[in-house]
Formats: C-alpha cells, structure tokens, sequence
C-alpha cells in the first residue's frame, strides 16, 4: 500500500442504504482488515468499549453516524417522543467511555440539530441529521490536513520522531493527527525515521501505527514503552508527536497511557514535545487536567489478554487507566486545524474559540 | 507460599551429586515452576541466554556451578591441558550475555583458584573449585541479607515503593536486591505497597516479581510500564527500589531497559530512586556508563513472543535493547551489602575498595 491508500483507507463509513455504519474492525489488525456493521446503540456500545473504533476523532465520526443510524430506527412520528427516545440513546453511546471529549462533542452536535429544528417534520430532521453526521466527518478530513500541515511546519526532512499509542488515519479521518504531518511529509517526498511506542496494554502503537506509517513507507521502528528513553539517549529523536483525547483550558492534554511519561523524558533530553488534535477535543469546561475523568479499564488487559499464557498469578492486583494528563508546562506546542498554540495555553487556548 | 517459603525458593543449585545445576526455568513462571538440570558449557549458555536463569547475582551464582560441573568433566590429569579446556569453557560461558559483569565476574573468581594453585593436582582443584562455587552463593546470600537490612532503612512502613524488572530471591540467593528490604520488611510485620512495571518486552516484572511479592503476602499491584507516570503523580509512591546489572565508576547503572526512564520520572515527582545491588555489580574498569556494552536482542521479542497471533506487522523493524543506563545524578543513593553510597559516587564507590 502507498501513502495515498493509506490516508484513504475508510475506517468509519455509512453504508449506501444509510441503515448502518461500517468500521475497521481495529482490534484485528494488523493481522487481518475486517469490516463490522453497525445498527444499534447497542452494537455502537460494544464496539467503542471493547475499542474495535478508537481514536477520539474517530470515534466522534462512529457516534454521529450511529446515532443518526439508530435514529431512524425510532418508530415516532411526534417531535417530542422522537427528541426523548434520541436522548435515551445518545446518554447510552455518550457512556461506553468517559475521557475523550470527541464521544460527547460529536453527540451534541446531533442532539442540536434536533433541538434547532423542532419547527420540522421528522423525517426533514432525518435529513438534517445526515448532513450533520456527513459534515462532523468531513470536517475532520479538513481538520486532519489543516494540522497535518502545520505539524509538518515543526519539522525537518530527516528528523528522528518518537509517537506514542497511533493518532493516525485509523484513529480519525484521512492523515491522522500525530502522524499527519509524517505522512503527508512522505507525500511531499520527505523522509522520517519514526519511533512507535508500543502502548501497552492494547499495543495500538505496535499494532496500528507501525502498520500505517509501515505500509505508507514512512521508515518506522517499533519499540517497547520502556526503550522511549534510551531512545532519546542516543539522539535519535528530534520531537515528540501524540495525539489527544481532551485538553483542557490551561494545556494539560489527557491522552493514552504513558503520553505524559514520554513528556517528562523529553523534557529531560530538551525534545519538543507536541500535542496534536482538533479544537474539537479542546474542552474549555475543564479548567485543568485534574478534571479529566480518567477511564479505568479492566485489569485483565493487563494480566492476560492477547497472551497464550497468563502472564501475572492469577489473582494479583493490576491498575489499569487508559489514559494520564499531561501537565501544560511539558507541552511546547499544541497543533491544531487553527493554528500553533504556544505556552501560555490559557491564552492561547480562548484565542482559538474568541469568534464563536 | 509464605515470605520464609519465597525467599528460600533454591533458583540455583548444584545436584547431590555434583554432576548437574539444577534451575528453575524463569520462563515457565508463573504458571508452572519446573526445574531443569544443567550438564553442559552449551547447556547453561542456552538457559542463561534464554532467560532460564536470569537476575544478575543468579547469572554468576549459576556460571561458578555450571563451570565447576564442566569442568569435572574435563578428561585431563596435565595442569596446563586442564586449565586451557576450562577458560575455553569460560570465554564461551562467558559471552552468553555482555551486559551484567557478575556473569564474568564468577567466572573469574574461579579461574583465579586454579592459576593461584598450580602446584596442586587436578583433584585438589577441583575440591577448591567446588569450595569457590560454594562460596560465591553463600556470600551473594550474606550480601543479600546485608543489602535489604540497609535497604529496609531508606524505607518506612506503608510506603509506597515502585520496582521494575525482577530483583528479587529468583534473581539473586535469598531475599534478592531490590525486594530484598519489602521481603525481610514483610518478616518483621511491616506491609508496604509495592507498584510492579510488568517490563517488556520479557515481563520479568509481571511474571516473577508480583509471583514473589503476593506469595510473600506484601500488597504487590501490577502495572504497564507506561504507568509509572500516573502512579508516581497520584502521590502513591515513596521510593524506587532497582537491581543492577553493571554500575561504572561513575555511579552510572546499567540495569533491565527502561530503569533509566523510572529514574527521570522520580527525578521529575521528588521521588528518591535507588539502586541496589552486591558490589560485584560495580564495575571499577569502567569510568561510566558509556563504557558499558548495551545487549541488543532479537525484535521478535517485541513483535511476537508471548501473543498469540503477531502483534506487528510481519517486517517491521523493532529495536530490542536490553537495558539502558541510568545517569548517576539521578541516583540517590547506591545500596551495597557494605553500606550506602551517595554523591560524589566516584569517591564513595571507589571507597568501597579501600581496603582490597
């Protein structure tokens, strides 16, 4: 597969006769590219909890098109019992995870159209819906290339760049956010020699980001979580790219687990270390990072799964978060479709909303 | 399995007989403790390189009785011949693993036993040489003892204390290194909350230090390594306690990859790290840490062992180093069984060799 492939691969799409949504099955890659089909807020549950849709741009894009699938399934004609049966469903998607911001932005959006609307029919509000759901998706394709190119400003063909868990293709739309820029770069004929880190517990790094940069051709090498240090050690890394779950008003950036231990390494090596990601996942009601609910996962991710063999004894304790905060002070920039956001993110965070 | 029953667990030991090391197979653990016996120079390469026996300490503890058993089978009653058959031995024994001196520092130890007595006959040397075997263990033993009673002094009871890799009884004699001061904590009623990074990519963290810790019954949780972050800021860690594999002149350690990224990370919350470990693991020879020989192991390590389908694209690069160096300013103190050394590591480790 060449880059344009890559950035075109659709991992979230309605299908031709709008009943359902149809995802990359990400949990089985790279083993093998199996398509799921999506009908009900139930099925949209699973496959956001048990990550076969993950990346917060990406799954903003799945529960807009699945509650706009799951809408039409509401068998009313009255505009209340529609808006209350809409809500039943979106607080059901809204809690399959708790800390991207994207899950309930893109839901909100959906739920507005309603709300704005309700002058309508229901089936002009259907209508309306899809356009919603259509433009959340191509908004983010816009968003993707916007801060890809910026991202790419921060760099120098030739430049070593470590990434953490995957902010690729598959985790938005086309480009990706942390490996925007690397791949767009490889477009335009540049070459990086990138470092993925493994991201235990559910490898997505090892699994998804050496995949797309892998078959972009993008020189990438993958590491264990651990080895980000010696890494850097040896001068191989010149900046630090990960995506972002929730950011809140004054910089400090959730984002998969381990992100703000490869900040404080970076730090302690003098690396730039970026976050990249739409406004969208900018959250200016989180004051700080310390409001962040942080999703606690099952610690049999940790103790067994994808093993033959279980790999801890049977019945010790395993702490398990998906995600940790960043503080702002580690962060030298944050990338998004608007601009370069510099310390002090406070400012630089409201400037970015100041026209709406 | 009680604390007592743990920490006199025999990882090594030479058969009745004298004719075997009988190992416990550290790969195979947790989920079945199995032993295998150890005839041969390519027998003990094979475990040791395989990870069968594995812990610095319990390197050399195996190589003396693993050389000691080969060279019983030496057929030669000439000096000379003897002597030029077991540093053939040695020098392939020896290049099983390059990063840990213990290994070539037991080996060592023996062969000075047989050119400081060359003006005795084959089987007095061999009586000396079982002596020297014998010694090296019941010393690692007394030096463990010694390391976690000073240990135990850096450390109060209900702290929280963070470890990575595997220093405990199975990587050493009794007690271990850096368990060595929770285990004998344990005996004399103290209860600590001790944090486990699983250790990639061979999860020796995972699979040997919580198997010791909760069959012990200290209060062991086990995380990914990338969580050292999010446990350190959540205030729920004192100390870190480390082994080593090779410490320069500098107080620069090599230990399991990924210590030195503990040890920015503690640096980074005010959390003291130290290291522990026998001063055979300090390298005079070695002005720092840049001296010292990093292993590199096979990628595969990364990419498939452990899972059960592969968990990275088929041709992927990995980098698989097996430990990394931890600057000596991160260190706040190195524990040996002669005390605790602290900065400037140049004069209080070469202290330590005053009086030799």
């Amino acid at each position: 597969m060449d880059t344009k492939k890559i950035i075109n691969l659709d991992n979230v799409k309605l299908s031709e006769d709008k009943t359902e949504v149809i995802l990359i099955d990400q949990t089985q890659l790279p083993n093998s590219l199996e398509y799921i089909r999506v009908k009900t807020p139930e099925e949209l549950f699973d496959a956001i909890f048990h990550l076969k849709v993950r990346g917060a741009p990406a799954i903003g894009i799945a529960a807009a098109y699945g509650i706009y699938v799951s809408a039409r399934q509401i068998k009313s004609d009255n505009y209340d019992d529609f808006l209350a049966e809409f809500r039943k469903q979106k607080k059901y998607i809204d809690s399959s995870r708790p800390t991207a911001v994207n899950l309930s932005w893109a839901l909100n959006r959906m739920e507005d159209v309603i709300v704005g609307n309700n002058d309508k029919s229901i089936s002009d509000i259907l209508s309306l819906l899809e356009k919603e759901c259509i433009s959340i998706h191509e908004e983010d394709i816009a968003m993707c290339q916007a801060i890809s190119e910026y991202g790419l400003s921060l760099i120098e063909d030739g430049d070593g760049i470590l990434t953490h868990c995957n902010a690729g293709p598959l985790a938005t739309s086309k480009y990706g956010t942390a490996l925007g820029p690397l791949l767009l770069g490889k477009e335009k004929g540049m070459n990086f020699r990138v470092f993925a880190d493994e991201t235990r517990p559910l490898l997505q790094g090892a699994r998804l980001t050496t995949y797309e940069l892998h078959h972009a051709g993008v020189d990438v090498t993958l590491i264990c979580d651990n080895m980000a240090s010696i890494v850097m050690k040896n001068g191989w890394i010149n900046a630090c790219f990960v995506g972002c779950d929730r950011v809140a008003a004054n910089g400090d950036a959730a984002n998969k687990i381990g992100t703000s231990g490869v900040a404080i390494l970076a730090k302690h090596y003098g690396i730039p270390f970026y976050v990249l990601g739409p406004t969208s996942t900018i959250d200016m009601n989180c004051k700080t990072g310390d409001d962040i609910d942080i999703e606690l996962r099952d610690p049999s991710e940790i103790s067994k799964k994808f093993y033959e063999k279980p790999m801890a004894p049977e019945d010790v304790k395993c702490y398990n978060p998906a995600f940790d905060v960043t503080d702002h002070s580690l962060i030298a920039g944050i990338v998004t479709e608007k601009g370069i956001c510099r310390a002090p993110y406070t400012e630089s965070l409201s400037a970015l909303f100041k026209d709406e």
